[in-house]
């Protein structure tokens, strides 16, 4: 198998098989820096904010663009599942993409370099996690058993070297670390310089904290459980749809027999965003946090729930349920999570062909 | 928090607390390589083969060494569960140490090199992994949180942050990886090239390949978990002796609340072992973990077993129980982890002045 390399491939890996979504608030010039990589590619882009403010994306780019009035108008009374003034509402792109694989990444991420100094395409390394299979049943201590160079360690089971199919590819970020408020108060000058040349498993059983700034998965594998929550706008927190996805997806995935991992690629995050105003969003769920991740981490899904959206609906009514009685919030969130899985089949429930077209027509804003 | 470096401190750390066991046939000119690193410590030698043999250690070492005629006068016919002809002797040194910390390395383990061209400090690196605390029950995606320059990322619950005693510290190997025989017929040439700047934990409930070329671990925290089961001479199998105590060792450290950490530091693995030997005495084993895995996977130590004691001699019950119908090399096996505890105990009961008076004059043999 091909060694992960950050030139530019030949042929885009992909390429009419994978959309980049970005929400965004401002002119997307980041995107110049990322032009040899992400150029091939499509482009969905989710607007926040004011939807009269127009977004100046570069030249050259493929794309469409959403704005809150486009997800109102497409979604109808379903719009509300979807976050305003939140990141969250970049799942919205997720929905109404038609591709197979995703790559979602914030506008101030820029490309990193590696040890030796070369730019490294994110998307592709994104792309050879998604394509080659993850170890969730035993631990590889060599790490991805899959990479060129090396292989699965003496005493690791043969029965377990095919591997699961890989949902998630979670990857990392140099200089800004994704710390929470209380941590960049305490530690404002830190730094992330550590390059770990590594992409691993996320054994199944166990949780990890998604972080939704550099993350690809497979939409037909996992697509209906990427839902951001409600956060911003009109909600009692922010800063944890990226998490709140992320549990829901491993808790899914551990069930569907589905991989996670984690690790490479990097990409340079540039900007620690303001820790007083995150920590205004977030300390409800530093909070919760504490009940949410015990619920997930003892959650079950019966074994009648063979598609995402039936694990989906069955983790809604547990988190109602459960997680109800600790604020009136996660009521309010457990419907959404219907009206979500509700409004993705309506977008994503007819063959590819018309689904295609149904999507150009719904999305009469997007420009190109 | 000090920054793991390879040089070498001013008071070696752990100096009069640890114990390095080195399991051996040969002279151990090995040593003259680790003399920087290793010279302040204790080493125990433990003698495999024939005990007429005389092995010479390069001057200046702190020792002690027992053969096989040692090893059965100082546990009589407990010595039974002492494996013959098999790197698995080495636990017997564990038992004789009277230190809080062990470290076991392969004689064909040189000192290797960090990115930078600095020789790397082993057995410093595994000391701090040790004396700094694990995360088993949530993953940190950017992994050792406590290492200087990390931390806990944004969603990881505030609740955990202090982690969990960290009992194992697993390093890994540069050059020749830890293959199993077929892999090794497979991929001759292949050698691990690629250092990767990390130390994780592998999370609650996750099993793994421990391998016993470059280990470390806190005795008094799991030391009686750590037997090395009856490989070798007169046994159906060989090369699975580090496997099984791996496998007791992170069900009884789950069960425990105990951390197990893997990744650095690495060491340099000269030389590659016989593959075809290799297989003659691995086939049974590639055959049984298939069903070894799944049991201790799925088995659970009852709550009254608050010692590692208590938890091993549940879990020789279970083996008994369940791993005899495979074959009945486990209902031995099974009693001979009896045997060790006993053993164990017998040399480990008394306050550690008495201990260490005791353990002098046990053993005889030993020379300086």
């Amino acid at each position: 198998m091909a060694e992960p390399s950050s030139s530019k491939p030949a042929v885009p890996l992909l390429k009419d098989e994978l959309d980049i979504v970005i929400p965004t608030i401002r002119n997307l010039d980041f995107l110049e820096m990322w032009r040899p990589f992400f150029e091939p590619y499509h482009l969905i882009i989710v607007q926040d904010g004011d939807p009269n403010r127009t977004i100046k994306v570069p030249d050259g780019f493929d794309y469409e663009l959403y704005n809150r009035n486009d997800i109102n108008r497409i979604l109808g009374p379903k719009a509300s599942c979807i976050s305003f003034k939140d990141s969250a509402c970049r799942c919205f792109g997720y929905m109404v993409s038609k591709k197979k694989y995703i790559y979602t990444i914030d506008d101030d991420c820029f490309v990193a370099k590696d040890p030796s100094g070369k730019d490294i395409n994110a998307l592709e390394q994104h792309i050879k996690n998604l394509l080659c299979p993850s170890t969730p049943f035993f631990f590889n201590t060599l790490y991805d058993p899959y990479r060129a160079g090396a292989d699965f360690v003496r005493g690791y089971p043969f029965s377990l070297r095919e591997g699961a199919p890989t949902a998630v590819s979670h990857g990392l970020w140099l200089n800004i670390p994704d710390y929470d408020a209380p941590t960049q108060l305490v530690k404002p000058l830190e730094r992330n310089t550590r390059y770990v040349d590594a992409v691993l498993t996320i054994p199944k059983g166990t949780l990890f904290p998604m972080c939704g700034m550099n993350l690809a998965f497979d939409r037909q594998l996992i697509g209906p459980a990427m839902y951001f929550g409600l956060m911003g706008d009109g909600q009692p927190i922010g800063r944890y749809d990226d998490m709140w996805a992320g549990w829901c997806v491993k808790v899914v995935c551990d069930h569907l027999g589905l991989g996670v991992k984690t690790g490479l690629p990097y990409i340079w995050h540039s900007k620690a965003s303001n820790p007083f105003v995150n920590l205004k969003k977030e300390y409800k769920g530093i909070f919760w946090q504490e009940e949410i991740i015990p619920f997930f981490q003892s959650a079950t899904i019966p074994k009648e729930c063979t598609s995402v959206q039936k694990c989906y609906i069955e983790l809604s009514k547990q988190v109602k349920e459960k997680l109800g009685a600790v604020d009136p919030y996660f009521t309010k969130l457990a419907d959404a999570m219907v009206t979500w899985i509700e409004a993705w089949d309506e977008l994503n429930s007819t063959t590819s062909e018309e689904a295609s077209s149904k999507s150009a027509n719904g999305a009469a804003a997007a420009t190109k």
